[in-house]
């Protein structure tokens, strides 16, 4: 019998479902709206009834060898989602979601991580990771997160929270800008897409060069604005990738003193930008980096950014079942 | 039949060797003069000759389980040390050093790794880090080194290098101290021994303050004498102490996004001073770490100073051959 796996990537807007193959391959998928629920029973139920259909299109649940969901504040060890502060059905505890899926689907195995973890996971079984045993995943989005692996497997630490490299402080003291998390010079405060956008907005207030991200009103800029500036040659934009991959090679030199990876991969929205962001990702790291270490780790992009990686990647963790 | 194996120091100084039992005992020891050789091959042949009455003495070689040797800049998966600027022998080029032991003995399995790990293995397997999965080891002496506990598993990295958390980037840009790897801004230089007393110097050049320190030519001060001061209560010895912990506090509430381990261990000199480095690295990181890893991690002081820990941490190294 030909087994399958789940993979759920519960984001913000959407919850996409997938049933994947040995090979990577998502031969059946739907979705739910993931805040159409009031409480997480309704969002598990809703879930369920999804599911059953796509289980039975490959041959019922014994097929299936397990589950695994990539999800915001998600807590490998405990299977729980602790305090997500952008779900509806999870901002103000801890939701036991693994357990409540298994349940739903008469007892099947299931793993869930928060989902950068999954994307590291993705890029191990089915993307640029293949073969590797020590590489760092970074998600350049809305947020900054990270999966690393060590000797082959996710690092989650002593409470299932590690690999939170957005929120190493780049900027120590009152200088640093003030962060998400509530303290001051996280990475992810300058180096996510919102991040860029701040940059972006600080730069036009304190110079008058012109620029075609004066085009827009200042509260109303985004990524994308500076992504298309930039490819147009706009000089401020293309200035905004320069001090966002400086920092981002900075932080990896210092992850590089701490593991050591053979890669890092790169992965997010931001990455569309190619080149524009990795080349001074690249010499930032080539600069700042110890001398043993110089010349040793790849950067790379995600291969997986237009597979429906999250699902992939959540799916990876259903073979550990 | 017993077994035993054979821990390795080799420090700038002297080289111990100790034959360790299963309970962590060092049933037999002795010691070479590491500089007096010239050559690599000397330093071998001179150790194999002190060791082999040792292990003589616990019923000869059959009953030795393995070797494992502690040294700088050690390589763990090629078994060499590789540039290691203080060792006359070994300052210019890459010494296979676990391969010429096993020669020298017979063909002995024997596994390198350097000292800061050797520490962290030590804790594992007889010091305060028994059971745990998630740890750091922080050495505090001439430098500052890590040995990286995760899942159970010394990190190596990808080259056998990971775990130097001494050259993290602290103070950024032009401002940063310069550090002996040639960069600047690294926790080592402010927070080793030699560190600390260039804090101490700076302090005392940019005050008038009385102070004890002020009792001896700048140039010649120790961390000692910073230790003796503050511990009679000179203002200033105490605040060489608060802005040391301070950084140090930072850096691991840093390391706890990436690793999130469960205790802290710290080692060498430095903690000699007990409370008064240990208690500003507490209130720093509970200041600075993010809010979900508040509480969790442990900071605690080797147990193993006293015993020969840096043999005892190598042999552990020995049960794995």
């Amino acid at each position: 019998m030909k087994k399958y796996v789940i993979g759920v990537d519960l984001g913000g807007t959407n919850t996409v479902f997938g049933v994947v193959d040995k090979e990577g391959n998502i031969v059946a998928d739907a979705s739910i709206k993931t805040q159409k629920y009031n409480t997480a029973e309704d969002f598990v139920k809703a879930g369920v009834e999804c599911l059953k259909p796509l289980i039975e299109r490959v041959g019922g649940i014994d097929t299936i060898q397990g589950i695994g969901i990539g999800a915001p504040n998600g807590n490998y060890y405990n299977g729980t989602i602790e305090f997500a502060p952008n779900l509806i059905w999870g901002h103000d505890g801890i939701v036991p979601l693994a357990k409540m899926f298994s349940e739903g689907l008469g007892g099947i195995g299931v793993k869930l991580t928060n989902d950068a973890n999954a994307a590291a996971m993705g890029e191990m079984a089915y993307g640029v990771a293949q073969g590797m045993k020590n590489f760092i995943v970074i998600t350049l989005g809305t947020g900054v997160g990270s999966g690393i692996v060590i000797n082959g497997q996710l690092v989650y630490g002593c409470d299932g929270f590690a690999g939170e490299l957005g929120h190493v402080v780049m900027v120590p003291g009152e200088e640093g800008r003030t962060c998400g998390c509530g303290r001051r010079g996280c990475l992810e405060a300058y180096c996510s897409a919102t991040g860029m956008v701040r940059t972006a907005r600080e730069m036009l207030q304190n110079s008058d060069e012109k620029s075609l991200l004066r085009d827009k009103p200042a509260d109303q800029l985004e990524a994308l604005d500076i992504n298309i500036a930039a490819n147009k040659g706009d000089r401020l934009a293309l200035e905004v990738y320069e001090r966002t991959g400086k920092m981002l090679g900075e932080a990896c030199s210092n992850f590089t003193a701490f593991s050591s990876p053979e890669a890092y991969i790169f992965f997010g929205g931001v990455c569309h930008a190619g080149e524009l962001i990795m080349k001074p990702i690249r010499e930032s790291y080539d600069k700042n980096v110890m001398n043993i270490f110089k010349g040793k780790a790849k950067f790379l992009i995600s291969g997986l950014m237009d597979k429906n990686a999250a699902v992939l990647g959540a799916s990876a963790l259903g073979w550990e079942v």
